[in-house]
């Protein structure tokens, strides 16, 4: 693991809209992007943190690769769907501001679904599923992304990493939050092996020719790809293949944007192109929504006492390490990765927005 | 493989039906039971097919642990959500209503979510997703089931093989259809493998002490478990457990039925109370139906044309093989496993509904 700067929560939201704002992102825009932003790096996730915001979003918009002020266009509404035309602005506002309109929906008629297309990415999907638990709702969150993933019997990229998520709210416990790639792995995880020179485990990946390899260089560097979910075809990774390419078409062939390969990647100079499905479900249209929670809380208490395999002392929930990460790091305060810091210190000075952050003490 | 028998679908359709008579179910439900089943063996899911008329349904009927009359009740009903009690009757039955229902609703509101609990094994999930396709939606199916699949890190089973299906209208294209179990594989690949004493992969399941083993019987007779989609931890098996759970949720908690361990398996003297969910979206309510039909064509066409793996002849869409087998069983005879015709003949017999079907020529 990289070594990790830890900061004030404030702070670096605090930053990250000064910096946005100097790509003229509106400021309520730019406080959405820091928030969503900096909820990675509190969950756990820095992946999809703060080492992005210049890595992506700064460069792109640089680039006028993507637009900073976000000129949505509804193309169809109902009472219960909305699709939405994100303008190629930033996907965290289109994000929000479909998942504010599915939950204001899903208040009048129960159900709702918003579909995006010419959106970007738009960090963790768990973020806007999350959304929907204050209003005792089950949120859902979707979006298809660049190509990473070789379908069964491919020997090429042809699927997103096309996450997964929904959040359910439960009583006293933490709620239930799955936030999944549709790949056995992200590419961070391979890039993480590379770096530290060690193979990687049979399954989560491809070499240009098709077969598993142990070789992280071979992955990334040299035409390979990732897995789906479950990895080969013995292992069910068709399983996989069919969950993401069904993300695909839920984001994008519902809204009428790019599929598979066509959308665009980080490093390509043209608009992304990224879709997003958003789903809301009222609960107290189903059932009362106390009895509900309270089940909830009965259920991770049945996973949690299960019998556990020799050597593990806890079985977690989805959601349940990323709720911890939280509690921690709000104490703590927020981990950044080291690497991070340094670009962001040497680009902040560059575009006059200087990286004064003062790391909290315990550094 | 077992040897199979075909028969004309018909045939095995009426004879499904004077079975389930003899137990008391009404004529029309007795058709929609014989209809999924032999859908099963049309597309080629044996498993889940003409092969459980006596081991699952008939059993249990004769035994009184389900009724053959389906007595619905609505626990609570909006424009676009039904909360329905299966009433211990059928569940292939109470899936066929609620996903009518459902159709019905998505037809006024665009979308609409069902969910029902006191129900029982309902067949194939896909078969009520694909209920939609013929008006122009996409269709959900979820259910729950007893549990065979042991959670990240336990070593017993607490989770069913709880199957997610979605069903997607296509233009020239066969529909995509995704009908996926959440664990690695189903119990049935393991017996398979125990009857031909072969060993199996590591990563399909455990023993009861919670390690991955290649030995069948360890996990079908001396207390181990399937794992979940993925596999090991390493090979992210928590994220086919957390899609295990969410169908748990989505079914059971969301339906006030009864989760995880305490859904009752089918040799269990008592109520199996199984949950399930379905919902329905009007694809036209989020663009032109014509266009999105086109897109999905096209989906279907750059998944097959890309570059394969050496020795791969085909790159396959979720729901082709099945199709494909779908149109060759019905020229040349639906196949069912002769263990099961020799169980069916006996039975039949004994319940006075002999079992007199003639195989198609050519077996």
């Amino acid at each position: 693991m990289e070594k990790m700067i830890r900061f004030r929560k404030d702070d670096l939201r605090d930053y990250a809209v000064r910096y946005m704002e100097r790509f003229s992102v509106p400021e309520a825009d730019a406080r959405i992007v820091a928030d969503v932003l900096v909820a990675a790096d509190l969950r756990g996730i820095p992946s999809h943190g703060f080492i992005r915001l210049h890595s992506y979003y700064g460069q792109r918009l640089a680039r006028g690769h993507m637009k900073p002020r976000t000129e949505m266009k509804v193309v169809s509404e109902t009472a219960t769907t909305l699709t939405l035309d994100g303008g190629n602005g930033l996907g965290q506002v289109a994000g929000h501001r479909a998942m504010t309109r599915c939950i204001e929906k899903a208040d009048q008629a129960n159900v709702a679904v918003a579909v995006v297309h010419r959106s970007n990415h738009y960090g963790i999907a768990g973020y806007y599923a999350m959304m929907a638990l204050a209003h005792g709702m089950i949120g859902v969150s979707l979006t298809n992304s660049h190509s990473l993933v070789a379908p069964t019997y491919s020997r090429t990229a042809a699927v997103g990493t096309n996450p997964i998520s929904v959040a359910v709210p439960s009583g006293k416990e933490f709620p239930f939050v799955l936030d999944m790639s549709t790949s056995t792995v992200t590419i961070g995880r391979i890039t993480l092996h590379e770096k530290m020179g060690e193979p990687i485990p049979l399954g989560w990946g491809i070499d240009s020719t098709g077969e598993t390899t142990d070789d992280p260089r071979k992955i990334l560097r040299s035409g390979g790809a990732l897995l789906p979910l479950g990895g080969t075809d013995m292992m069910s990774g068709f399983k996989g293949y069919g969950l993401g390419v069904l993300v695909d078409i839920l984001c994008a062939t519902l809204s009428g944007g790019l599929n598979l390969t066509d959308v665009g990647g980080p490093d390509e100079a043209r608009e992304a192109d990224v879709s997003h499905l958003f789903a809301a479900l009222r609960i107290e249209a189903f059932r009362p929504l106390a009895a509900f929670r309270e089940q909830m809380d009965r259920l991770a208490e049945t996973l949690r006492n299960l019998p556990r395999m020799d050597g593990q002392d806890r079985i977690y929930i989805a959601g349940e390490k990323e709720y911890e990460n939280v509690r921690q790091n709000e104490r703590m305060g927020v981990p950044v990765p080291e690497p991070a810091i340094v670009e962001i210190r040497k680009e902040g000075e560059r575009i006059g927005v200087p990286f004064d952050l003062i790391p909290v003490s315990g550094n």
